[in-house]
């Protein structure tokens, strides 16, 4: 598919004479905000249901409300929210904030998308969410500089293959460099090599020798103690 | 060896009259601050040269003090520095922080540390810094919860193998368990199997699967323009 770029000043695009879109998807990446805690927990655990680890998915409304949005965008735990429409977006951001202008884009598809959960996912009457990034700084001290890390990166089933995750990562990564910050890291399982290869077309390095060590649960709480043994 | 508990009140060590401490070393995890910074510097720098990365570090007293230490205490990049007295610690902290208790323990020589840099991370004529953990929040969108990353853990030659690494780790499990976090995490070389073996002996899982994924450099600052595209 071809992606078509925005006008430069945000406002809804100007469609190409060139390549008349038969099916348009407009697309923003912008500022997630407390009011979209709903969505966000449905794809958390429809991602969790995909990675076959919904047993391991303990996730509320409230537990995610609790502890999203305590920080300014970009201090600390930050959401992407990716919301698409079949009409251009005329209200630039909901929930404007000056520290990031959201990124649109126009896709011109084949065919239009059938979204079997679009009354689960409504904005309002046009505006449909399609997916998320949720990401939070990290530190190099080699750098001596902050980074991004991508913890989270979902794009609903029936919208993706499309670039909107190509959309969300570069986003982040777009924000990274404007922040002046050294690095942008994620994760991805070594038996997925679609992902792999999509990655690497973004341009990122998979560093093969490094493996997480992970301290949670009861061997985490063993340690509730410590300064008392 | 052997560690010795410390009094409950974090005053110096009471000395058990069953086991005489011939070269009792005095340790205590504290939170860094500003002043800090140089000490701090100088073991990346040997960190640096320690894994032969001496050529991609770049951290300058300068810059660390311009990322470091913006935000309170475990709200973002936070770091535990280690020290160590012959002498107990009289004073129970130069800094305190009613977020953070310094946690100490006397180990047991039979000999004493002859330490060959003891002027260059001098803290004053008894104390002198033999470390330190940099970490920061995470977060688990599957637990909805945050928890602590550690970027580094650091214990300066001479100090090695005396359970000084373990107990700034533990410090930080622990301030992880009493805020409630859900995680700590860090990565290890995946060759380096005394390290794994010390971190699954102190309770953490490697995660054999999952590959780091990092953009920087030319292929982060390609993103610049993104939305212009």
């Amino acid at each position: 598919m071809a992606t078509l770029p925005p006008t430069s000043t945000g406002t809804p695009n100007t469609l190409s004479e060139d390549s008349p879109l038969l099916y348009p998807l407009f697309a923003r990446v912008r500022l997630a905000t407390p009011s979209d805690v709903p969505h966000i927990h449905k794809q958390i655990h429809q991602m969790a249901v995909f990675e076959r680890l919904s047993h391991v998915c303990s996730a509320t409304e409230a537990s995610l409300a609790a502890t999203l949005f305590n920080s300014p965008p970009f201090q600390s735990f930050t959401v992407f929210l990716l919301e698409v429409s079949r009409t251009p977006f005329l209200n630039p951001d909901p929930n404007p904030n000056p520290s990031f202008v959201p990124i649109s884009r126009t896709i011109n598809l084949d065919f239009p998308i059938e979204d079997p959960e679009s009354k689960a996912f409504r904005i309002d009457e046009d505006v449909t969410v399609a997916g998320f990034v949720l990401f939070f700084p990290n530190y190099s001290t080699f750098l001596a500089k902050p980074g991004f890390y991508v913890e989270d990166l979902f794009v609903r089933e029936c919208y993706r293959r499309r670039g909107l995750g190509k959309m969300l990562l570069s986003a982040v990564a777009k924000q990274a460099v404007k922040l002046g910050y050294g690095r942008v890291e994620w994760i991805v399982l070594d038996w997925n090599v679609n992902a792999i290869k999509f990655y690497e077309e973004m341009g990122a390095k998979i560093l093969q020798e490094w493996r997480i060590c992970r301290l949670t649960g009861e061997a985490l709480d063993a340690y509730r103690h410590f300064s008392d043994l």
